[in-house]
């Protein structure tokens, strides 16, 4: 992570962790699924905002990940907000596929810890 | 947070940040709007687990917080999903009123950093 060239009326607005990120919540347009839940410092936020391809910061691998490029899975991105706090994004694409390396469509799909007894 | 009577085998699922927490996404049964996000170590998992009301900790107060006892904003918990690295739930709710503390009904009302062309 190096210098961004992110807004700096936005980069103000930020509560970044100690590790200088936000948390980033991807949902599918239309149908409102929550896909999946990642992490953006400045400069991924900044590539967002300006490519219409989500990017996040990957942890694992310390580099930018452009959701898609390897998988070819990727998000369109139409909207992005900002919580009442700064410290998470509402990121609202349009994903190609699906959005998990798992194969499945979102990230929340395979594991139910508590189901609806009414869905 | 002291020692939690969470499942022993959910625990063993959660990939717990330095804290001690996962990232929690709460979400409109029905509309899917994604209304907040909050954060919960095992013991506050645990409680929304067990008591249908959606408790998280608070990083701010730390201590726990159970949506909804000061401000009457409750939030009955419908489904529970875990992400498939176990680092973020996905928390399904019927919300009474305004999510936010500042009156809107999700976080993510008020800062629009990109707006669709197309909604």
């Amino acid at each position: 992570m190096g210098r961004s060239e992110l807004d700096p009326a936005i980069a103000a607005r930020l509560k970044r962790n100690a590790d200088g990120l936000v948390c980033a919540v991807t949902q599918q347009r239309g149908t409102g699924e929550v896909l999946m839940v990642a992490w953006m410092d400045d400069e991924a936020l900044h590539r967002t905002l300006t490519t219409g391809r989500a990017t996040y910061w990957s942890r694992s691998r310390a580099e930018y990940w452009v959701k898609g490029d390897t998988s070819g899975h990727v998000q369109h991105v139409h909207e992005v907000r900002l919580d009442c706090d700064g410290d998470a994004l509402l990121v609202v694409v349009d994903q190609t596929g699906p959005a998990c390396h798992t194969g499945t469509r979102t990230c929340f799909d395979t594991d139910v810890l508590l189901a609806s007894d009414d869905a």
